[in-house]
């Protein structure tokens, strides 16, 4: 781990080399060069890798690692992720299509999402993956869809939980959500499910994402079994696939904290020995995308011009919140903090200086470091946003004044 | 006028028949049934007209009014609006090439962003266009670009002015900035400009955007010509166009108070009557985006599914913040607030209830009304987002979840 910004933490994944980043053992001023044009997102396959690695260290056998293709769908991540993990989750019908090019059984393919147009849920039924219904109008739709095709559509219920995911970046249960079936409701769904036909897979219950503390994590997903155990009384079938969510979180700003991975490790030892007794025929699994794949990728773009305002200095660079809108503090964020970013060619380089990386844009939104501790650095040099694996290029205003798009690479 | 949210003020230029949202003298239902389909933005040429008028009433003959392209840069909206304005300003080269396929003299397109590209620059120079130069940088960049070519490139100067625009909606002024040159600069970079082969055209003065309160931007209009005065003192050669910078903002938000136009117009008149005896050879000119456009335009969504959760009711619609990232509350908000929203296939229909619009997204980011007063709705109506014509589609993360993007119409 090499420490590249003194106000964030240590890179699990990306060294230096002659004071330049290196990603997958080159410099990034020789990935530049091979792109031959800035800005680009670069992900990292040996990181990627490394970080299955670990997971799969974490999960027990019964335990099964689904990606989540929102993360990053670029086709070749996919495709690389792909044979590494046990199955995908989709969120969307192009996000099918993608993962019904890789090898995976059809049954490891699950589809959530709370407003599934007919066309999607016609898709998914034709496909035979699994559809994580969040409604009982996507149970009946279903049925229709059976009774017209002949087919008996693979079906888990997504449960808006009881209980909520603590201290999480993003809350997604344990009151009034658009997610999933209100665990109250469910038994009153199963019932449902009876007289229809659809195949009863089992349960997805997720309850927030981005987390950081191993304890709300370990919580959530002992609640996510016992809820699930309760739920499966009313099941008109056994409880084949239990998706206990994911919620990992990586660290983004000053002061967050590893997740501590050991503690999930016994936690979800002793949730699977407790699931083989209570739900004997249940496939755990968990769902992670920003976990996989957040940490490997950078953001990188060039200094175009250097200019100090009244005292502070800013370096205005060719990428900004068109291309990376998380790293403006323009998606989520209450109160804007700033994302590891560091002067990519010289990282530790002397001097240093306070400054401020702002984009091309005309506006003050457009603002990727404020007031960060940087190498003084001068129109040529390179700027990277690190932590930019996931939610980065396409959960980024493309259009927004017409430039041009990031090039994006896997490497 | 039409009071369309009970929460919100009423609409300037959209009606309502058969309780039908009307556009273009069509309702809404016509308009998604001619399409075939939601999501979709509709915006409406007579809307447009009409705000265009509203302006050329407001200001003087000695005032040119400017159309921002980023506003919206559809290209049949641009077409539209361009002969009804008197100039065009882009934020990059691509804009510039849409500003290029109008009629407009190039003396009358200027392009301002404090991080042009060299190719921009080199697209700008050869084009002819009056290029807001951000900074001295950019200054020497393009007399490079004139000894290569033999060209004069225009040259304004951009000013950061010591001035900032009161409770605007986002200040661009007034500190330390990335736009522009700051104003104690300037006399140094006009003198650097006297042996660059440069045609100096005037200045640029641009305080903040989306402001309700015209005694801030009348204010802000007196102080630019001001500074332009003093700085012009300096000046290689008179002030042929004077930038006074736009800031006229549009209500979104609950309890927003229309722009009151009159004494911005009486404003105008002494600021021009005044440029005319200190600055004889300038033209005065507003750019303005938002304001055109802002009203002028519709998100529309269909809604996908009705659920109860937990006692809040949730209209799943099939669009949302990867489409209209603004209406979601996060592009600049700090604390989220509810665009105006109505169910636009019954606006004032009985019964009410207090309801959210959420969008397909795996996020509870993708809300786009929190517990709003609406006409009780079902899937297959129409949820309606106003004030969608300004920073709509083009600043939103279209391929956030590999959704599809929404179809887009001038009527």
């Amino acid at each position: 781990m090499t420490l590249l910004s003194r106000q964030h933490g240590p890179h699990p994944y990306f060294g230096v080399r002659d004071d330049q980043l290196v990603v997958a053992g080159k410099t990034i001023e020789a990935i530049a060069a091979s792109i031959g044009r800035t800005p680009f997102y670069v992900y990292d396959r040996a990181a990627i890798a490394a970080r299955i690695a670990e997971l799969r260290d974490v999960l027990p056998t019964r335990v099964d690692l689904h990606y989540a293709i929102k993360a990053n769908p670029m086709p070749e991540v996919v495709q690389f992720i792909a044979p590494l993990v046990d199955g995908l989750d989709v969120a969307s019908g192009r996000e099918l299509t993608l993962a019904l090019t890789t090898d995976h059984s059809r049954a490891d393919i699950s589809f959530a999402g709370p407003g599934k147009s007919t066309a999607e849920l016609d898709q998914a039924a034709a496909a035979g993956i699994v559809v994580n219904a969040e409604s009982t109008r996507e149970l009946h739709y279903l049925a229709s869809v059976a009774e017209r095709s002949g087919t008996k559509p693979r079906v888990a219920i997504r449960v808006n939980p009881d209980f909520e995911l603590k201290t999480s970046g993003m809350k997604m249960s344990g009151g009034p959500k658009q997610f999933g079936i209100d665990a109250e409701q469910v038994p009153q769904a199963l019932e449902e499910m009876r007289s229809l036909p659809l195949e009863f897979f089992g349960f997805h219950i997720f309850s927030g994402s981005q987390n950081l503390r191993h304890e709300s994590i370990a919580e959530s997903q002992r609640n996510a079994l016992d809820l699930a155990v309760k739920l499966a009384a009313h099941a008109p079938g056994p409880v084949r696939m239990l998706n206990i969510g994911g919620g990992f979180g990586i660290p983004y700003f000053p002061g967050d904290r590893r997740l501590d991975l050991a503690p999930i490790k016994a936690n979800l030892a002793a949730v699977a020995a407790d699931a083989a007794q209570r739900l004997p025929d249940a496939q755990l699994m968990i769902e992670l995308g920003r976990y996989i794949v957040g940490e490997a990728g950078l953001y990188v773009c060039r200094i175009l011009d250097r200019k100090v305002s009244r005292g502070q200095v800013f370096l205005v660079v060719d990428g900004g919140l068109h291309h990376h809108l998380a790293a403006s503090g323009n998606f989520g964020q209450v109160i804007r903090k700033n994302y590891p970013v560091v002067i990519a060619n010289r990282v530790n380089a002397e001097p240093r200086e306070v400054a401020n990386v702002v984009g091309p844009l005309c506006t003050p939104l457009d603002l990727l470091a404020d007031r960060m501790d940087l190498a003084r650095a001068e129109p040529g040099d390179l700027v990277a946003v690190m932590q930019s694996g996931a939610y980065g290029l396409t959960a980024s205003p493309l259009g927004f004044l017409s430039h041009p798009a990031p090039s994006e690479v896997l490497l």
